[in-house]
């Protein structure tokens, strides 16, 4: 057990919280949204919780947590839904929220701190110049643009840019190593691979570089259909239209819209209305209902039109994982998947899922970038039954040809190819050689032989030993 | 023959040109581009040349005009390829030219007067707010927005935006009909389709609404590779790199830059060298040069390092049209070829195509955005030797899955689709009841029975009535 007084004695001048229950609280993320990892997680907490103000504080916690032999797991909002921030071996959680300064905008570009929570930051780009991120993740209005680069993927805006692990998408990452003497990196380009969506494992991003695009005063739209596959194909024709400027398209089934988004429901004519949520540049407005029109595509809801939008939440926080977040709110019985869909048939492989399974899976598509075509993945929400037909639900998705990864998962493997990714892993040897960043979430570092085929999941044998 | 005696008289307070060589002037494009277009053309000229300064003054044109029977031809700054502002049964030519105003600058749009120069427009609305054009001709420092639209397609930035027929590239356009009392109207959405590309034959735009984009100072960056394939594979895995952020991609094949290119000759190793023509926004190329170090493409220029760009043109100047203006400048022998190559196999029918005819017809390709797919479009060159070869040549890529458009004609139909635009006829039917708008290049009003399939050019019958 490590000398905690000790520790906090090093740590004096910096922010640090021991009490238990602050500490557990900061020791949480949405990993509750799976009924799997809630109960392999749910004692899970830290010993301290230190809040840097700097980069010379991150570098001094560092030094200290190396010497001592403490684990270090870096945290934005804690807005991950997988555990990614949450301290399996216990230690010290490095809380970032304080470091949320914005450094420099330039055309196409802006500096920050990594604790700035990523709406604040686009608000200070679009009033410094009318900029703002390519993408966010719907939980922009409280997660930090470190959390996001760290454990996030894409967004609101990925329909136009990808994702964060395409080349360009992220421009620099200044990051402090774990070592007796932590050292300051700047990457670039190719090298962002090393620990974009890393999840902490090897490296405290304390500067991120990102490339801006033009804010607009986006306009949500809700466009409802009688058919769910009918606004399928009208998001997808959308996302085909060159001259329309869009940042989001997002077809969700009925009956999730009518059953959980109490704010938009007296725009629904009634509960079969599938509906497409959207973010239109004001001045693709006029294109952009001509098209609707003439795709027989019901305008419900505009909010350049209604009166006013005070409690209406953003479309924006319709979409994405927050679809699943309102669903689950009211009915703790749903659970989700996340499905890819490669194209070019990727309708007509929404079209069989739909088909498949019906009410039992109502659907929900993001339309995004990949590789520079469009196509869609899904965040479809399944009402639970057994963990059997959950199961079988995603192998028929994989027969299908539609990629499952698996949200119920907290390592980075299991979430994601279920392989090594080499490259971050070498880095972790570099920049971690004790292990001590966010242990427990890199398979290929604490057992390298693990079998994926095996149809085992991990299990991190500190997050037993500390918590447990 | 009109009273231009009168006419004058009517017009009077408006700047009126009567002077033959001024007026001959005025009534030429570029239509010498085509050996074919330069013969048939050759003796084309208007009777007057009219320059209006406001909305006013053109109605006055026209109603003057409608009374005594005279036709009108607008003009912006005549770089059209095909004749297109050529008045084939004299008359009037309306030169817009001192229309030259910014009315409103917007968050992503501008209102402007059709004669203003493009580049000129997106200084301004560069300096205005940090916004420019989505796309623009080649000729973008002498062409006009209001010719650009009338009868252009595409350019520069069209790699995003797709083209000027794509719904949301155009957001309204205000037209002045040819009638007794000519009518003003404001076009949005599909209505737009009426004039764009019409070649002002049913209608003159007086006011132009157009969609911005970011501006930034692009990278002009030359890219060398001993093998055309590899460049056009380049330039295609490029163009689907969604966090790349670029504006144009050209291939073109050796050794046609060595040749023809003298101020960017100098960066080239050698007269094997094909290139990639590119324009990368500046905080875009450390991800691009990591990019195209992996391709193994050699940067040869780079606007940014370069220690003086004085007498260097725009790179975007060595593309489109220009590639083509520049070989013929230097060896008339050569013509070229517009052609599309639809995907998603484009690159495969590229490579057929260079097989082919190697070195008589040097490959130039333009990647765009169609239908929200990645694809090329080209504009070879062809070192000409008879009619039939060239006949042969365009046969053999209709055979093979690639569509030319034929810049060898001043017709609408047969430098496009073949086919009659009931749109713009029925408009034309509204607005210029006379036919006195440009008279001669909408077959569909001159001669509805004409049959495109017979193989024979359409011939107006008004060109050797007036000119000839
Ligand atoms: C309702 C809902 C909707 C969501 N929608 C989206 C979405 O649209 N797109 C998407 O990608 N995600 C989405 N998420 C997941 C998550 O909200 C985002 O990825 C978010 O950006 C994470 O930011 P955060 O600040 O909360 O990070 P945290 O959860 O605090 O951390 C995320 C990971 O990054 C690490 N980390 C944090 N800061 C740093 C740092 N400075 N240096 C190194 N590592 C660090 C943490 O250790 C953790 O592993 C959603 C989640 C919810 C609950
Ligand atoms: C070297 C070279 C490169 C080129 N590159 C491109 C390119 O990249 N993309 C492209 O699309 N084109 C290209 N072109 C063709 C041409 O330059 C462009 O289309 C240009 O925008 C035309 O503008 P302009 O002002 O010169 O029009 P003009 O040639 O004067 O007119 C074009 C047509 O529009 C009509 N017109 C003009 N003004 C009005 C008005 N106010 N109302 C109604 N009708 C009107 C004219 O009657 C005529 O039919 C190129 C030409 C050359 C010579």
């Amino acid at each position: 057990m490590p000398d905690y007084a000790q520790i906090k004695k090093e740590l004096e001048g910096l922010a640090v919280e021991d009490n238990p229950a602050l500490v557990r609280q900061k020791s949480r993320d949405f990993y509750w949204y799976s009924p799997i990892l809630k109960e392999e997680l749910e004692s899970v907490t830290a010993d301290l919780v230190v809040s840097p103000k700097s980069e010379e504080e991150v570098i001094r916690v560092l030094k200290v947590a190396y010497a001592h032999g403490v684990p270090v797991t870096p945290r934005g909002a804690g807005t991950g839904n997988y555990g990614q921030a949450m301290p399996l071996s216990g230690g010290i959680v490095l809380n970032l929220i304080n470091m949320n300064k914005v450094k420099e905008i330039h055309p196409g570009r802006v500096i920050a701190e990594p604790g700035i929570v990523i709406a604040e930051l686009d608000r200070q780009t679009k009033a410094h110049s009318g900029q703002e991120l390519r993408f966010h993740p719907s939980t922009a209005q409280t997660a930090t643009i470190g959390g996001f680069v760290a454990g996030g993927s894409g967004g609101v805006g990925s329909i136009h840019w990808g994702g964060l692990r395409d080349l360009g998408n992220i421009l620099r990452l200044r990051v402090v190593t774990m070592e007796a003497e932590p050292r300051v990196l700047d990457l670039t380009a190719w090298d962002l691979q090393k620990v974009t969506h890393a999840y902490g494992t090897n490296g405290i991003i304390v500067e991120v570089e990102m490339p801006l695009a033009p804010a607009y005063d986006w306009v949500d739209v809700l466009v409802g259909y009688d058919d769910f596959m009918d606004a399928v194909r009208f998001g997808d024709a959308l996302a085909h239209k060159n001259g329309l400027l869009v940042k989001e398209i997002a077809p969700i089934a009925a009956p999730i819209p009518y059953d959980y988004f109490p704010r938009h429901k007296p725009f629904l004519r009634d509960r079969n209305q599938s509906i497409v949520v959207l973010m239109i540049a004001p001045h693709s407005m006029d294109a952009f209902t001509a098209f609707a029109e003439r795709q027989k595509g019901e305008i419900l809801f505009r909010s350049d039109k209604v009166e006013s939008m005070k409690g209406i939440p953003h479309a924006y926080e319709l979409a994405w994982n927050h679809t699943t977040l309102r669903a689950l709110k009211v009915d703790p019985g749903f659970t989700y998947l996340q499905v890819q869909y490669p194209g070019p048939d990727h309708v007509a492989k929404v079209e069989k899922m739909t088909k498949l399974f019906g009410d039992e899976v109502p659907g929900h598509l993001e339309f995004i970038k990949f590789d520079g075509r469009m196509q869609c993945s899904g965040l479809p929400l399944v009402r639970y039954t057994t963990r059997e037909r959950l199961e079988e639900i995603m192998q028929i998705h994989r027969d299908n040809g539609c990629p499952i990864f698996n949200p119920h998962r907290y390592t980075l493997e299991e979430g994601g190819m279920k392989q090594t990714d080499t490259v971050q892993l070498a880095f972790k040897k570099e920049t971690d050689p004790k292990g001590l960043l966010n242990p427990g979430k890199m398979i290929a570092w604490d057992n390298p032989d693990f079998d994926f085929s095996a149809g085992k999941n991990y299990l991190f044998p500190g997050l037993a030993a500390a918590g447990g």
